[in-house]
């Protein structure tokens, strides 16, 4: 058993509990055996570490495309059909596996830097992503993706992929159950009805979580609802809201299609940042919680954020929903910050991270208070503590970062990766795309 | 002269140049005598800094109070009015001067750890914030707080205490003219329209700024449009219009407004977080910009952003632009950037900060590009450069600044002031006022 201790813990439980004199221990299995006060911890035997900040549970970001380092800052100022066709498919048909693991791996080492300890991503090349996440020390659910009209593959033959690797490995495998394996239909403006349709009962079949992206743009929305009522209702209809769903997205939904959600509980994956840069529009955030939706924040790919920094999406989140909704109360920073954790672990149907709580992977954060921050102390009102974390100190004052017990950032820097080196690595990757690229 | 070289300079003159392998010339009286390539650099003799990164100009926040890093995160879940009067006038009375220095010195380091080297500022205490930014080593422009209704002094009182002010030090005073006097008329709603004409004829004859908060929120709109036409026009019926004049918010302004703001050349502080996290609204960005009307960035008090980072409050303003007006080409990297320094600078009517430009003073800031948010390298196109600096590094990339050449800055650390006696003394006076707020 190790043993955590810190003068505050936010436990992401449903009351988003501050906790003083806060102790964490974790078991030999990589799991959270007791959190509350100190006061009333049980004896135990083994290493204590005292820190000095607040720990919080690892950040779960709910949609990416990590291995998109390679494209960081690509386009950034198209809007999002022209940066997709334009910017980034003629750099991604380029891509080798070998690409992929490197982008993903920088990928990895930046969200673990920045506390998010899971990661769900939606790309190529899984084995390379599952390689780089396990190198990593991050826990993720690889979503692999499945288009149609690559010259490659058909959609039958990527779907009939995922299926195969999964029966192969486990829905989950890896130290720690670190990997997660999902389906990853791009889009219903990217397959046809029937693919979605077997890709959700494949899906059901195997018991794994389906993500795709919907409702992202005007123009998605518009040419799917005269066509089948909305993005959710298709989803509905095609049998895909019967298994584990998440949508990313979901810009342009309305009352009827919120309640859709709600009443399968189909997850959605915010991502207020990328919808705001690319211009998409702004998700009816405070609609969704209301109607009991479970929500969590995707950062989306680097090349559309493009920081992969789910704290500043907890805060863009709350911005643009007190903003659309003239109300400064809509989203409290505490209900900011669940949905970086609790939601985000709830929109994909786990409940084995997102919270400091016995039974949970010990996925763990550790913000150090010696900054302007915090300078008001530690002895302040829970609600301003909660509001100097999310609102001043972000992701800059993550210090130490554990999974599953396992130390994987110390102080500021990736413990298991060379991150100078996976810097080094996209750098040259994304010099031989750029060449290749512009020679076509 | 000291040189200082870097693989890349944004010059942030109008068209946001980027130079490479760029050379800025600091000369003894504190401003840049050359800048531009190393190619075309004259030769001069003196120390040369080899920099790994990327230099700009310091940023100029136009409109903070930054003496309120003593109530950060108090109330944070509360609407503007109700804000300010529970949560923050009961302790600002209650404030000494002595507090006021300990909350702005914070407020000073912490914006220079961010990039910001010039920073104007509404408050009361005016010598004792001078003090406190001549200390951190930054530039300020202090407008000095008038208000009616306070038991103390009378807006006369005030107003005429600032005039004394400005005649006995100078309108910009302290080594490099670091400090620029100005009158701070809080609002058109806590001052009555005679108050703020005489303000106006004082500081007219002194050629001085004159900072106020405007049409913030729409019960403030509202109360004027139908008494005044709007705040606009209220301040241009009152001979506000005919001197300089920095509007902060300005969120409920029609085209008139617009107009008349380019007509006057009214600079815009233009508060975009702050604005969100408060749900006032959000101010037509993009309409001020095409009108030309001299728009920056404030970060308005520690208190309701919660955080003084201009770099953030730029990547913000372009992810509302984008978002409110459906154009995610409405506001690119570049144009973010440049509302952060000589958009700033343009704002508040000076001409000597805001860009790398030889006469300007030599205040610089330095991004390191060791980080997974320049892992494509240096190598790429401009916009590249200029997209990863705001969508991905942010502040956390500044490394080093200086203020008229001298070092405020390194390594990350303030140099002339010890932060962590900063955020000890501010964490004992916000315990203070707790306590003696509580006590009432
Ligand atoms: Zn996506
Ligand atoms: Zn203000």
């Amino acid at each position: 058993m190790q043993r955590f201790r810190a003068p505050a813990a936010l436990l992401c439980d449903e009351a988003c509990t501050v906790v003083r004199d806060a102790v964490v221990d974790v078991g030999g299995d990589g799991r959270i055996a007791y959190v509350g006060p100190y006061s009333s911890a049980p004896a135990v035997e083994g290493p204590e570490r005292m820190l000095s900040g607040i720990l919080l549970p690892g950040l779960v970001n709910t949609h990416a495309h990590s291995a998109m380092t390679l494209l960081r800052g690509v386009g950034g100022d198209l809007p999002l059909d022209r940066w997709l066709r334009e910017a980034m498919f003629p750099a991604e048909v380029r891509m080798t596996a070998h690409d992929i693991f490197d982008g993903t791996l920088l990928g990895a080492v930046e969200m673990l830097l920045h506390g998010i300890t899971t990661s769900t991503e939606m790309y190529f090349e899984v084995d390379a992503q599952a390689e780089a996440f396990l190198q990593a020390g991050a826990r993720a659910v690889l979503a692999g993706v499945v288009m149609d009209g690559l010259p490659s593959k058909t959609w039958q033959e990527m779907t009939d992929g995922i299926g195969r690797v999964i029966d192969e490995r486990g829905l989950r495998y890896g130290d720690h159950e670190r990997i997660e394996l999902a389906y990853g239909p791009h889009s219903s403006y990217l397959l046809p009805s029937e693919a979605l349709s077997e890709i959700g009962a494949q899906a059901r079949r195997r018991g794994a979580l389906v993500h795709l992206h919907t409702a992202e743009t005007i123009g998605e929305d518009a040419a799917i609802r005269t066509t089948h009522g909305s993005v959710p209702r298709l989803l509905e209809t095609l049998g895909l809201t019967a298994g584990r769903l998440l949508v990313a997205h979901s810009v342009h939904v309305d009352a009827d299609d919120i309640a859709l959600y709600a009443r399968h509980s189909v997850g959605v994956a915010h991502c207020p940042s990328s919808n705001a840069k690319l211009a998409s529009g702004v998700m009816p955030l405070v609609d969704m919680l209301q109607a009991g939706v479970p929500v969590g924040l995707g950062t989306d790919g680097p090349a559309s954020n493009d920081s992969l920094d789910l704290l500043a999406e907890a805060r863009t989140a709350a911005l643009f929903a007190r903003s659309s909704s003239l109300n400064a109360a809509a989203v409290t920073a505490r209900q900011a910050l669940l949905l970086a954790t609790r939601g985000g672990a709830a929109a994909l149907g786990r409940s084995d991270i997102g919270a400091l709580e016995a039974g949970r992977w010990a996925d763990l954060v550790h913000v150090a208070v010696d900054s302007p921050a915090f300078a008001t102390g530690l002895e302040v009102p829970d609600e301003q503590l909660v509001a100097n974390l999310l609102w001043a100190a972000g992701s800059r004052g993550v210090t130490d970062v554990w999974v599953a017990g396992r130390v994987v950032v110390s102080d500021g820097e990736a413990v298991l990766t060379n991150r100078r080196k996976a810097q080094a690595q996209v750098g040259e990757a994304a010099a031989r795309l750029r060449r290749d690229v512009a020679a076509d």
